[in-house]
């Protein structure tokens, strides 16, 4: 197992744990890694389930407030180990993972072992499974089996958000559309009916589909409709008879999951269509107090968040929620991925400065 | 291993074989069973050479014909094991390769058991890997290392052909369509490119074309362009990068390869495609001697074969080439692939008594 030195700046912190790696379902090795180094802070009460460490204080303050950061990756896409880069004069942490969202999680590694008396309790929670389907979600799991964990006042979330603070999030669903042939061989195609052909209109509308902007408490949420995947086929000279398409919606969070569900069926109209995974979205949430102290300690004007992430989960046990992390959104699952060193410091500076305020 | 009774009727021999799940790539039960039960015979010099098992008469024959068929499947899709089934009034055996091919098949081992004092001499081959890619072909390979065994007068082929005689078939092409994009989390979609959203214009053309009909030599050979696979997407939260559309080209046997490579460019201008599979077809071939005094004993008027076969490996070896077997070849490939008992008995009928007539 290799070992974490907390004491190390946050940006070699952060790329110890991008060379370790943790694709879904293979976040082992790190979350090791994390119990052991952690384990041995005297100020912080362990607990693992599954690939998920939490670790609390106990200082016995008025308020509590969650902090967590997802430990698992994208598949990896020769991006991997890290490597140093300049672009544009700015120093760049480059690889999988450096954007979405180790750095964050350093950060809060680092923080974790070095705030020994912050202003609030808090509970940190680095979890596995983030980027799969909903009930793999390390966060998920934790919730039904231990929900006395989620108790807080506010809780942030290092998603990455170019170091400003990011509100609310869109919906995520995902569909497949399929299509139905008949199979028959290829050289007597006439008699069959291929379900790829028939697959034609569903990417037509795809490729037409022209997402909404909406504004939700005054941030603009942007949407987006896309196939994830395809698949179809038997065998090389057989008429497939199922081509499926699995489609991905991110919806702004004013829409419900019903009306989400609805706009799916309607693009999709003629097709059969099952939702396979659904999150609603959740509204900014920037009026609770602790959110507005904290907003005002970091400075940064407030943004929407337009992927979904966990704040969603914090939202609807009633915890209002914020992302606040290292790295620009855009490049996150992006091949190129990368993170400005500058922003990490800033990030570890910003949270740093709030937690230790009087 | 399963042992085959080449005394039972033709029938019950296809029943028999049938039962024997041999989807390419797993030949090897069935033809240790062919090999043994083969083998036993006297009047036979057995050979095999992976899955594939030639036994030849050597009676100083002036003419010498091979009798082939393969022994492989199409992939099992909840028709297996065999069923007796009455349709229209008629008996009929149901399940996978009841059609394609092993009745044919049945026919032949039962045939090379019993004709000890044919009027040729014969060289019978039961060949693995048919369905796939032709590189993997049992007949191709073994054409390479013992072409020897090629040298005949006259080939028949047991592909189904509703006890007919089908002469040529269509040329075979197989080829990659691809598109490309940029990969993004699919919550900032904008800052990828989706190529599964890009190749809906091939589907789109793929839906649209419409196949020739075209007179060879007086046969009229239909021609297809299908889609047998499509396969992109890199996980549920990702913009894919790539996407693939494999598409099956059946050409009449007047058009070259290098002409149906063209046309395949031609359909799907604008767009990345690998040729991964290319086989020509065969002309009819009907006007050798053989060929003639064939079509006469049995008595049918010739069609075209619109299925690729391994007639056009010997037809490419100087070897006229006909396909003779029962069986629809509408139903090849089918979930509902069935044969009528009598054209089994037909075709049995029809071989023999060329085969025995002075």
């Amino acid at each position: 197992m290799p070992a974490l030195d907390l004491s190390a700046t946050s940006v070699d912190l952060t790329r110890a744990i991008c060379d370790i790696p943790s694709v879904s379902g293979d976040e082992g090795v790190l979350a090791d890694a994390i119990q052991d180094a952690i384990g041995r802070l005297a100020h912080l009460d362990v607990y693992r389930d599954g690939d998920t460490i939490v670790a609390r204080t106990d200082l016995g303050r008025a308020q509590r407030i969650v902090i967590a950061g997802h430990i698992d990756t994208v598949p990896i896409n020769g991006n991997m180990p890290t490597r140093d880069l300049e672009l544009d004069g700015r120093a760049h942490l480059w690889g999988r993972g450096t954007v979405d969202m180790k750095a964050g999680v350093a950060v809060q590694l680092k923080l974790a072992a070095e705030l020994v008396d912050p202003r609030v309790d808090i509970t940190w929670m680095w979890y596995d499974h983030e980027e799969v389907e909903a009930e793999l979600n390390g966060l998920n799991r934790l919730s039904a089996s231990r929900p006395d964990l989620f108790a807080a006042d506010f809780a942030i979330l290092g998603e990455p958000s170019n170091g400003q603070v990011e509100g609310g999030c869109n919906g995520n669903l995902r569909a497949i559309v399929r299509t139905h042939g008949v199979r028959a061989h290829s050289a007597r195609a006439w008699v069959g009916e291929n379900a790829i052909h028939k697959a034609a209109p569903v990417l037509a509308r795809l490729a037409e589909y022209r997402p909404r902007e909406v504004a939700v408490e005054g941030l603009v949420y942007r949407e987006g409709l896309n196939a994830v995947r395809i698949r179809g086929g038997v065998a090389g000279n057989v008429v497939p008879d199922l081509c499926e398409v699995e489609v991905n919606y991110r919806f702004a969070p004013s829409r419900s999951v019903e009306r989400a569900t609805q706009h799916v069926r309607d693009v999709f109209a003629g097709f059969e269509v099952e939702v396979v995974d659904l999150a609603a979205g959740a509204r900014p949430g920037l009026d609770a107090p602790l959110a507005q102290e904290f907003v005002a300690a970091v400075g940064a004007e407030p943004r929407p968040k337009y992927g979904w992430t966990d704040v969603a989960r914090f939202s609807a046990l009633g915890v209002p929620a914020v992302n606040y992390g290292p790295g620009d959104p855009h490049l996150a699952h992006h091949d190129e991925e990368r993170v400005p060193v500058d922003q990490i410091v800033d990030v570890e500076r910003g949270l740093r400065a709030w937690l230790t305020s009087s």
